[in-house]
Order: C-alpha cells, then sequence, then structure tokens
C-alpha cells in the first residue's frame, strides 16, 4: 500500500460538488471511479474541503491509498486519462501513511470572485457572481477585516446544521479590486463552516452597496444568528485556491488561479 | 430609420459561428431575432468578422438599422434582455446611415492563445488550444513577423475558398508568453481570409515545436499553397478582439480580453 496526496483542479460548473450523490457526476465519485480502474478494486478518496455543487478548486488536496506499485508522475498520468477535462489532477507526492487531506490540513485559502460590472461577461458568467451596481471596496474591505482571528462563525454557518463547534480560526480575509471589473474576497482559516464564505461574500456586498455600513460586520458576527446575515452569494464565484500542511505533508505545488 | 453600430462579446462554445445556419444557434440569428422582437419587423445585421463556429468575440462590431425611435443604451439593454447569456452587447452607438460593419473597417485585431502547460487546464479548455509539449516562442515570434506587410496570403486560406483575392495587409503580427502558461499570437490586419488565423497558428506551432526553422514561415508564404502550411488550429483559442473604423465610426469602445 502507497498513500498519495494530490492536487486537484476543477470547473465546478455542471459537477454535484465534492462528495458522492446518488445522482449526479461528483468529484470524489470521479476520481475514487479512476483510481478504482486502476487498482482494481474500491479506492476510498478524501478531499481536504468538501466543496459544494457548482463550487471550483484551483488547489483542492485529496488523499487515497493504492495497493498497486506506481510512481507519483505516471499516477497523475494514469487518473487524468480516466477523468473528464473538467477534472485534472495536477500534482501527486507519496505521504506517510498516516495522512488525513482533512485533519492534516493547517490552514486553507478560499477565493471569491465578483464580476462588478454594468454589463455582465460571458467568459465571466461560470467564474463570477455578477453584480451590475456600484460596490465600495474600501468599505468592503474593511467590514471583511473584522472577521479575522479566533471567532465563533455561528452568524455564517448553513442553515438549519448545527455543527459540534462553529468557532474557526481565520487568519486573513480581505477584499480588493481585481484586473478589470474584478472584485476579489480571499479568505485564509483553519477551517470552514458549510456555506460560511458564500454567507460571508452575501453579507459584504450588503456593505458594497451601501445598505449596511462596515460595523455591521460585527455585528453579525456577534449574533451568532444566520438570519442577521447577508444572503447565500451563488457557487460559481467560489474557488478552493490551495490547502497549507504542515512541513512533512507540503510537498507539492499549490495551484494558481487561473481564470483571474 | 436609424443605423447603429454595436460592440459585441460573446463566447462562441456551443453557437454555430455568425452567419445564419440552417441549424444551430448562430449570433447573427440571435442579434436578428432579438432585434427585430425589439422593431416588430425583420431586421438585418451585418458583422465586421463572420466569426466561425466556436470561435470568440470581445470587440465584434455588428450594423444594424431600426425604424422604432430609441436611444442608444436603452437599445443595448432590449437586446440584452433578449440575448442568452453567452452574447452580450457591450456598447451602442448612432451612426451615419452609410455605415457598413465590414467594408468600413479599417483593421480587425485577433487574439490566438495557447495554453502550454503538461497538464491542461479545467479552466481554459472552452478558451485556449492546450499544447503539452515545450514550444520555442522566440522562434514563434520569429516566424510571425515574416507576415508583417501586404502578401498574398493564398497559403493560408481555408481549403477549397477560392476568394477573388488573397492578398491582405497585416500590420502586426507577433507571438509571446503571457501570465502563467498562456501564450498569445497578436494579429492586426486590414481583413482575413477564411481560417487564415487558424492556419497562420498551426503553422507557428510546427516551428514551436521545432519540427521547422523559422524562415519556414516565409517558404510556405511564398508558396501560396494551402498544403504547405500547417493544421488549422482548434476555434476555441481565437477571439476577435477589436474593429478599427475612420474616426466618424469609431465611437464605442472596443472590447477588452476578459479571459486572460
Amino acid at each position: 500500500m502507497a498513500t498519495f496526496k494530490l492536487t486537484l483542479e476543477y470547473d465546478g460548473g455542471g459537477l454535484v460538488g465534492w462528495q458522492r450523490q446518488r445522482s449526479g457526476a461528483s468529484i470524489q465519485a470521479l476520481v475514487e471511479d479512476a483510481a478504482a480502474a486502476l487498482d482494481g478494486r474500491r479506492v476510498a478518496a478524501t478531499a481536504a474541503g468538501r466543496t459544494d455543487a457548482g463550487v471550483h478548486a484551483l488547489g483542492q488536496v485529496v488523499g487515497l491509498a493504492l495497493e498497486r506499485a506506481i510512481e507519483a508522475p505516471a499516477l497523475v498520468k494514469a487518473l487524468n486519462a480516466r477523468l473528464p477535462d473538467s477534472v485534472r489532477v495536477v500534482a501527486a507526492a507519496e505521504v506517510p501513511s498516516s495522512f488525513h487531506a482533512r485533519f492534516d490540513a493547517r490552514s486553507k485559502t478560499y477565493r471569491y470572485r465578483i464580476w462588478n460590472a454594468e454589463i455582465a461577461s460571458p467568459f465571466e458568467r461560470r467564474y463570477a457572481w455578477h453584480i451590475g451596481g456600484a460596490l465600495d471596496v474600501a468599505a468592503m474591505d474593511r467590514a471583511a477585516g473584522v472577521l479575522c482571528g479566533r471567532r465563533d462563525f455561528a452568524a455564517f454557518q448553513a442553515a438549519g446544521r448545527v455543527p459540534a463547534s462553529s468557532v474557526r480560526h481565520v487568519m486573513a480575509s480581505s477584499v480588493a479590486r481585481g484586473e478589470r471589473s474584478l472584485i476579489t474576497y480571499d479568505v485564509i482559516a483553519d477551517g470552514f463552516l458549510r456555506h460560511m464564505v458564500r454567507n460571508i461574500v452575501g453579507t459584504l456586498v450588503e456593505v458594497g452597496r451601501r445598505r449596511r455600513p462596515p460595523e455591521w460586520m460585527a455585528e453579525v458576527l456577534a449574533s451568532r444568528d444566520r438570519s442577521r446575515a447577508g444572503q447565500t452569494a451563488p457557487p460559481e464565484g467560489l474557488f478552493l485556491m490551495r490547502v497549507e500542511y504542515n512541513a512533512r505533508f507540503q510537498a507539492s505545488p499549490s495551484g494558481t488561479l487561473n481564470v483571474a
């Protein structure tokens, strides 16, 4: 048995998300089936981030164990030959058998992309949230900064869910103007609640539209009440950019944003 | 009657190209049908460049005349409300009734995008030609420069076609490395033969792969023989970037490349 750490890119449009579902193509099923065809037996794949339907990845990390002896570069080729072109393994590295893609992750970086122009872009419709009206990026960035630190993010978790703890450590949270009409929200944390980034973005957009002042973010956070936050931003703007591990697992290169 | 010059962006994937066909969605049919719904009668639209199936545009220019009195900004909104989100009117300007989008065009700029990395990108699969092996960009650029000037481009026209003249004036022709794994070919000319840019790119890639020296380009050009040139590069890498007119028609802003 050898355990591998894979780095994946995928265009989440048309996929049902990471987790295997009863119907629809999930990234987990695609990767597990490709690995099973290679290994001649069922293979279980574990991802660092269980991305939702429509969410993209440039640096998802997946762990799996194979019985067949294979070198990492050959594994990349063999898996890509069996995966659809919307999903690519961009790197593989053999790691200790104790490796767990989710539990060993030290931090994850997500990027949310907003296309802020009166007229939507045909080329960004699958990779950004189109917002036609003016957005106050400086106010959004001030509100985003409020989230840094070890906080209870219950106000931003998916409605109806009650995880063991909603406390997470956010190391970076900022909004900036990108090229052309692009606005990006970048967030790094030790973990994320379901829909957390998209709920934060929906809240930031309320501030950007000047319906709420930047100080409102602190109120929403303190309330721990999902109904106080903004709408859930659509999935097509969200990218899992990279996953950081401690040095012994940090072998493979992380993804770069190809569409920006 | 008022004549309008429209600037269009479109994602050509899934479209049969500019020209109306018996089956499949053409940009011409989409624009003419949207304008007809607005004007209550048939409307004919003429494009600067009759882009092929799968080819994209960031600055296509289209001319059409309407009986209904409407201001340019309202026309943009009304047409976009009727067009699919893969096609956007990004600007409109009223022009003299003598305006002809194709015959009055002084020059057109095309960009061809190559994604040159061992592993294809899920985010570039629709917007670039994936070439896995190494490409000598300096050699490609030298070969591209050979095409500048007033030349007979018969060697690069679509097989089987015999236009009145295959002489065109190329004002700029160069290859450069872009961000990450991107290589771009930019070409400006007073007009283009059918498949000309894609046939040039197929020829440039032969040079890039070092199967031919840069000097081969001059031989191919001089031969005026289509069978001497390289393969026709796939349509998904090609973008009509902008169309230039003389001052009196140069009202609307031209497109910028959103995907690069």
